[in-house]
């Protein structure tokens, strides 16, 4: 039988020590030398067997040093139907390693719709079996209900976007209402209830989780006494500028005084590393494997110190 | 070379009278019996080519009689790749029909996952070539920025969620700001001026546009108020229970002193009207067909009324 998503997530970090998750997006600009082949252009077939090559061998890295991955789906997109079948065989062999997976899609629609998504990858017969997924709340609460529901009946993680790490978060996000908070704020406090019905019986965190950019420590801070037992989706840390320390700002001192609370995602830090454009099977291993061992060693001396 | 988005559908909507956008939601359990093949499951491959048979078979109904369609992509997510192969397929045949077409996918990420996005449904090789897509934009300004570069570039359309037509739209788009406007009063603000910048030189309606429900009419005038030449994408008409003069709330005597500046959507309604299910072509047709005049009457009565 499945298990909780949060309980499952945040034992495997425990076992682990750290709370790295690593992006799968796929830039077709940026593939090292070893995995072009063909034209790159998004229309050519030959382009998804590339990209499909790179993520396996990233999958092989990163098997049994983190507890999840986080594929962008808009990568996939990118390469049409193609794409999206590249998509379905790399989220079933990061399963076949054991791996999480958390599907970043940020969808967001109404009734039926969202019902659609739902099934889509959360569902009894998904198209692409994922343990969670990525969600805009701007639509409103309802918009949430089929998405709940696969978090309830089949053990699946929702992570909600609440304050984003890109530079213009703050159009909206950060705008006061009249009752004095903030949108993000009102956006996690709406949440509050239905994050309290998803929490694990072993961990006590909920899979009912929240996206909080690195860039963005004192809203985390805020967010997480809005939210006392949702897990943090962390992005904006390395690439997009955030420190570790900034990362794990929402996080909480548990078992063995460690910050746990969420997971800190790393994308292009991991996947395009310096040293990894290259066509040398072995240099490009070692590159990656260098980046992985360096941003789990951060993590984790931010995590106990 | 490609027109202008705005002008060339208020061009069309003008020379049909009406302004009946078909929504291509392919429901599998609504399928009509003359369709169906398989198992009807989303994993079954057979599914796929009973969803694309369908389509098709609207798509001759609608040719000639409607200026756009708007598949809505979860419903084709939800058949994975092989679902996107049949977006794809459709989306060609749409266009051999020269009909325009929409995709409502409330897209919504930042930098260069936007970029991957914009790229894969409005870009110069995309993935699947849409003249128009639907955005989400609670993730900030910055994150329409490639949207609106393929809008300028490549004349497509966007169309911004404001006020959505579900019950729970008013959760966080209807709160009340410090500045006294509401969140979605304040979204439509902030995209005045893009939305200027987006005018068509012959009908001077822009190419952004927003998403405003049907069933919010006074909403409506409030954004119109806000952006007078922003194209209005209703959805809510019919089968969500907002009338054709609700529908129209938003819109402004054009020409001949018909109310025009959007498209109003209508997807279960022509889709799945009674008397559909059955497994005969000939009232199958029939069906449809009564349900598209219906509708188009409805419209084009309210739009000079």
């Amino acid at each position: 039988m499945q298990q909780h998503f949060a309980d499952q997530l945040i034992q495997r970090i425990r076992s682990l020590g750290h709370p790295l998750c690593v992006g799968l997006d796929p830039h077709l600009d940026r593939l090292p030398e070893l995995f072009r082949c063909g034209s790159m252009s998004p229309s050519d077939p030959q382009t998804g067997e590339a990209v499909e090559a790179f993520l396996a061998a990233i999958l092989e890295q990163v098997a049994g040093r983190v507890a999840i991955v986080k594929p962008q789906i808009a990568f996939f997109e990118q390469l049409g139907w193609r794409g999206l079948r590249v998509l379905e065989n790399i989220v079933l062999k990061a399963r076949q390693h054991d791996l999480l997976v958390l599907l970043d899609a940020k969808r967001g629609d109404i009734g039926s719709t969202a019902r659609g998504y739902a099934d889509a990858y959360l569902g009894v017969q998904p198209a692409i079996e994922c343990d969670a997924i990525t969600l805009n709340p701007y639509l409103g609460r309802d918009t949430l209900a089929p998405f709940l529901e696969c978090a309830h009946q089949h053990k699946r993680g929702l992570f909600l976007l609440v304050k984003t790490s890109n530079p213009g978060s703050g159009d909206f996000q950060d705008r006061r209402l009249e009752s004095g908070l903030t949108v993000f704020e009102a956006v996690a406090e709406s949440l509050s209830e239905s994050s309290q019905g998803l929490r694990g019986s072993t961990t006590g965190w909920s899979s009912l989780g929240v996206v909080v950019g690195a860039t963005y420590p004192g809203q985390s801070e805020r967010i997480r006494e809005l939210l006392p037992n949702a897990l943090f989706l962390v992005p904006g840390y390395g690439a997009q500028g955030g420190s570790a320390e900034a990362a794990l700002r929402g996080f909480v001192r548990g078992a063995g005084g460690i910050l746990e609370g969420g997971i800190v995602n790393s994308s292009r830090g991991i996947l395009f590393p310096s040293g990894s454009a290259t066509a040398d099977a072995k240099r490009w291993e070692r590159a990656v494997d260098e980046a992985l061992d360096r941003s789990i060693d951060e993590l984790s001396t931010a995590a106990t110190a």
